[in-house]
């Protein structure tokens, strides 16, 4: 079975999470982003890798980097309000980074739940927004839950269709605990991200059935390499006996949000490397006691965590479990940087003329 | 396979969907509700089997109008405010049926939304409130996006879990389009309905592996009878490997939205017959031009209707395709009604006193 690589002491370099984000923020700030763009921009990488999302961590830097150089993103960028009212809001990135768009969506987007109780952004002319729950993570300091999403070029297969029409289309979703940890969900609308099929082939080991098919519907359990249009990943659910139509209805909902709301465009109007978000925050005081709803959330996360287990398989946690264990290893240890990433992170760093200080 | 039972000139009664909506609120004004009550509680069981969802269809009159007549459903009932701002409330519904107050909150979340731009209500107290997406598809004629759901007493297990934790906990899910049929989805966060394992095992078929397990674990085939703690459905995904935490985590959320939000509590804290729901209302002209938000609508559904099936599929539909062609078919045909529940119907109306006009 393919998971995480596991990162270990042969294998990678563990660097404090505040030197990756100097060091990040001074990679973007050398591309041509302000100072704060930079700063945010490293920050949501740098909470990625904290939380064992290294997929969307910090060896992101590389490319988003190049992009901004490139002009594929657009730096200094801004984003600007198309149309906006009380509690909603339409920006547009202005084509520059997506962390930044999405970052700034979601400030606006709980300043409105502030006022008003609820808020909620669509953003078009965006770019990559690395791991979705971290807009809606952002709500959980200001007692409020938070709702994100973001749409992809295809990359995904209706039910009972064969061919990629949809991004993997995740959903984030925060809500705030008292005692026990915060609920954290961040999943794809697929039965796996593309990230782990791409994984799978680098490190060579089989794909399990029910990820991938070809074109003929044939189950790939041989990685294929790259992007292409021979073969598609399975919506949530995989066959329509088991609900490959939820799978599949929930990633149009996201490209509802994200894309059609947004005027930004659905997934199959997207290019490789455009991706339409949406973020919401719902002020909890609106409703109840913020304390009572802390402890309602304690009371359902330890009678969750309580739950028996099916034979041979691990204690059940809860969404976000995984990221907070990741988070108490790596702030207090250092994150674990891929030595191949950490060489890679250095080398722009030069390249770009700032002070390698990892 | 177990679909839904085929309903044919033999086994069902075709009725015009004006003389169920007549039958069934003189019904339920039999039992003490008010006009207006029963009018909307008849048109929600009417909406459901115009548009083929026959368990949460008209037969259910009979169930809920007893529970009214036996108090234990509070009739004649009242959607109270606990809380509210401009564009949220919270909401008790008053131990009545679960349809009136999920209509009434979201009647409510729709007049914000017209005001404010956004409207949410998290409803307590509450019952059953039969198919969830009815009530996010309130927002359509107001050219809005509506979106609802639903907790449930224990009857999924969490990922990795062997014990009934999480209701189906469903989401509804509502947008318009221009001249393509709206985007509807209604689905459960489990692999399938609990009502099809139900279904199943009346009529005397197998279940595919993947719905249901035993508390060891082992797959269940043959259809459980009745509710019990020996068995549990699967979160969509089923497996770890197939992305059972994201079901899992789906439920939970609709727990977090419905339950604690609401504070009338998370699934296992529910006894059968209890129902937390939550709805929302966005109003799309806030943030872009209603037209051109239904012409985007219409061009993603053409896009995704014009997809290559599977070898061997059925061509790809668009959530909403089946009940809209049940909805064609039952409006200018009459709703077919299975005889049992025909007959039952007509006995119910008999044995409150009210003319039989089915």
């Amino acid at each position: 079975m393919v998971n995480k690589v596991k990162l270990n002491e042969s294998n990678s370099t563990r660097v404090r999470a505040d030197d990756l984000q100097t060091q990040l923020s001074s990679i973007f700030r050398a591309v041509g982003t302000t100072d704060r763009h930079a700063e945010i921009a490293a920050k949501v990488l740098v909470a990625a890798s904290v939380r064992g999302v290294d997929t969307h961590g910090v060896a992101n830097v590389v490319g988003y980097s190049k992009n901004a150089e490139d002009g594929v993103y657009t730096v200094p960028q801004q984003t600007t309000v198309i149309s906006e009212s009380e509690t909603t809001a339409l920006v547009s990135g202005g084509n520059g980074i997506g962390l930044v768009s999405a970052y700034e969506a979601m400030e606006m987007a709980i300043a409105k739940a502030k006022k008003h109780g609820l808020g909620m952004v669509s953003i078009k002319d965006g770019h990559h927004v690395g791991m979705v729950a971290y807009y809606a993570s952002m709500a959980l300091e200001h007692d409020m839950i938070g709702m994100s999403m973001t749409t992809a070029a295809p990359a995904v297969r209706p039910a009972l269709g064969a061919k990629k029409m949809l991004g993997t289309n995740p959903i984030g979703f925060a809500a705030p605990a008292g005692e026990e940890r915060d609920f954290f969900l961040d999943m794809a609308t697929s039965t796996v991200a593309s990230g782990k099929v791409g994984l799978a082939h680098r490190i060579g080991v089989p794909i399990p059935a029910g990820w991938a098919v070809t074109t003929e519907g044939e189950e790939i359990t041989e990685p294929p390499d790259g992007e292409n249009d021979a073969w598609a990943l399975n919506p949530l659910g995989n066959t329509r006996e088991q609900g490959s139509h939820k799978g599949y209805g929930l990633a149009v909902l996201v490209d509802i949000l994200c894309g059609v709301l947004s005027g930004g465009g659905f997934s199959n109007q997207l290019d490789r490397g455009e991706n339409m978000s949406w973020v919401m925050a719902i002020d909890i005081a609106r409703f109840r006691d913020v304390d009572d709803f802390k402890l309602m959330m304690d009371d359902m996360i330890r009678e969750l965590h309580a739950t028996p287990s099916l034979p041979g398989a691990n204690r059940v946690l809860v969404p976000g479990d995984p990221e907070a264990d990741s988070m108490d290893d790596r702030l207090a240890n250092g994150v674990p940087v891929e030595n191949g990433q950490y060489a890679a992170i250095r080398s722009r760093a030069a390249e770009v003329g700032v002070e390698v200080v990892i």
